[in-house]
């Protein structure tokens, strides 16, 4: 039979209209470019740009207890129109997000694909590896199951999304696993803790290094009034928003036994306490809180990640009456790990502090543990990375 | 006990770092903004630039046979640097993608958090609801489950990353499903079928209006060197390329029965040739054509979706021996359907109608459909809505 054209050179020519100028333009830039030292250069070819700029969470300081906001750096131009900026020194290990500000709009680094969507904002990332930010990359490991799975609720009346990680070997062990109920903050949804987290890769990571038992990670969506994150409801794609209503007056924390059960019943799970464990940042640690508070028999294991701590004064949801009386019962339910950790310049620190007196004065057993910085998800990924091998011990 | 600060004010307020940026200042503007007639109007902020474009698919014309490459429109400088371009007439319900080039470089619309990987390029995406367009959107409709899932492939040595669409019900019905293999072209992969094929979307409500069976929807990693998509495998985060060795050599096809073997394990699958089904776009229809007839009773459904043909002159795998004995092999078997769809601009048209001819002149019974325009998402699309109505039937 006749041969035809040499297909993979036509494949290749054919790619079909925009796709062409990435693949053929920008993969000249190189950006970010990781030296092996760890210093990075970012590149962005814009020769008709007056001013190029770079801003991103590596550039910021946050020591002082005050918000400072991104610094901004300059990028110089150089030949054809090719604009760079390399860091003065090595980056620490981390999960670094950055945008370029050209002639005062932001925009993203076209030659590089990888982006987070924290909130309605998308930034690029990158990692350097190197002590704990090894735990964020993918590494040669036995890899979980990472699922978006549709439950029903029959106390918010709506079919809501999660996602839901399965550790390797999960599908044909056979063994029943405990539950890490893992929550998001303001403006966040079931995405957040999978992709900002790195969640997935934390937890394949610490169970291939024996750090962490095997355990399903359970990321729900904490805005009651939303069915699924921006886009994958029939809300359609709308623009993402923190200002939702009904995020913190009790309807998502009454509402969890329904997530409990039906992963209960959709996962071979250990259905007791002993065998659940619930956290959150910010928000979700709010939930955290008041939700293992108001169901003690629920969860043995409670993590508050730079939570929010007293419900808002127009709060009347049953949930936080008796704060005082709850947390009474609770903890005479001895929880096996109560822990509190929150970065010192974070703005809750406060709150945290007087959560923390109220628990000393009553005598109420908890694991205090303090970083540097605020409220941000270098810190989030830390206590992740921190939380997850003391459960289920 | 004492009230703080209001706490919704706080954390609203204490949005960090650069996200504040595009939660209040970005919001303003309002880009796609889509009308009541289908019309839309795109906006961009950009006081300094000179000129500002936009590229995209609805602006695309490919009805002469010939590659035409995008058009490109200009927006309009309105008050506030704020420029807008409005498309002429409303747009036909489809699933669109655009970029924006401002001063000549390309970048995102900063005021839409929606963008696809194609490849090594990442667009904005907006939908035109009505029509088929619909079946690509998230409906109040039962969902089936996402999955991202690892499994071994000891042909290829390797653990490699699959996306797996589980059907509403799957969990608890005890019932056994149907399992539809769907595989990617050149330069895409597991996340090919999912995000630019909407396929969850697809099948939710195909599935929910009664027109397909319920299925179970698997989509590979057609490059054999690849454990997984860019960014989710131990190379970490790569700039994707189309330019990947052992794609169209026969070694993904030989490996095939890896994948069979451990989805049949994994899931409650029909395991026998009346409850499988493959088909793909350009190369993954290129791997369908050769799998199913390598092995013949594995599959009673085949669809060739704008489908390279014939393999390369330098291909010398064992899979590619003997195309017309195997395929006599495989047509004396019957296969329930052997499906080709092709655009009439394809590139591949010739190919296919050589191909076709040569099932002709042999008397092999298949179906054939044709659409307008050539080798684009929108053809696989409805090819995809088209095929898996007639599967399981």
């Amino acid at each position: 039979m006749k041969r035809f054209i040499t297909l993979f050179a036509a494949l290749l020519i054919c790619v079909v209209t925009f796709a062409q100028q990435a693949l053929w333009g920008n993969t000249q830039i190189v950006s970010p470019d990781i030296h092996e030292n760890n210093t990075v250069t970012f590149r962005l070819k814009a020769p008709k740009a007056i001013r190029v700029q770079i801003t991103g969470d590596f550039l910021t300081v946050q020591k002082t207890g005050k918000f400072e906001g991104p610094r901004i750096a300059d990028l110089k131009e150089g030949k054809d129109g090719v604009w760079e900026y390399t860091t003065p020194e090595p980056l620490e290990p981390e999960l670094y997000s950055y945008s370029f500000i050209v002639d005062g709009m932001r925009m993203h680094d076209p030659a590089n694909v990888y982006l987070i969507r924290d909130v309605a904002t998308l930034t690029n990332v990158f990692i350097i590896g190197g002590g704990r930010a090894d735990l964020y990359k993918v590494n040669k490991v036995p890899h979980g199951t990472v699922s978006r799975v549709w439950y029903n609720s029959p106390s918010l009346d709506m079919e809501r999304r999660m996602t839901v990680y399965t550790p390797a070997g999960y599908e044909t062990s056979g063994k029943r696993y405990p539950v890490f109920y893992l929550l998001h903050g303001m403006g966040g949804d079931e995405e957040a803790w999978i992709s900002l987290g790195r969640t997935s890769q934390i937890l394949d990571n610490l169970i291939a290094q024996g750090k962490a038992k095997p355990m399903i990670v359970v990321m729900t969506n904490g805005n009651a009034v939303q069915e699924a994150a921006p886009g994958e409801s029939s809300l359609g794609m709308v623009p993402p928003t923190m200002r939702l209503p009904k995020s913190m007056e009790g309807s998502f924390e009454q509402a969890f036994p329904d997530v409990v059960k039906f992963v209960d019943k959709n996962y071979r799970t250990v259905k007791s306490k002993s065998g659940r464990a619930i956290a959150g940042l910010s928000m979700g640690g709010f939930h955290s809180l008041h939700i293992s508070k108001q169901y003690p028999d629920m969860f043995d294991y409670v993590g508050l990640f730079s939570a929010a701590i007293f419900p808002n004064e127009n709060a009347t949801s049953p949930v936080y009456q008796d704060l005082e009386g709850k947390l009474k019962i609770q903890f005479a339910k001895k929880p096996a790990l109560y822990w509190i950790a929150i970065g010192e310049t974070d703005f809750l620190y406060k709150a945290n502090e007087d959560f923390r007196k109220l628990l000393d004065g009553k005598g109420y057993k908890y694991t205090y543990y303090e970083t540097g910085e605020g409220h941000i998800w270098k810190n989030w990924r830390i206590y992740l990375a921190e939380f997850a091998p003391m459960l289920f011990k």
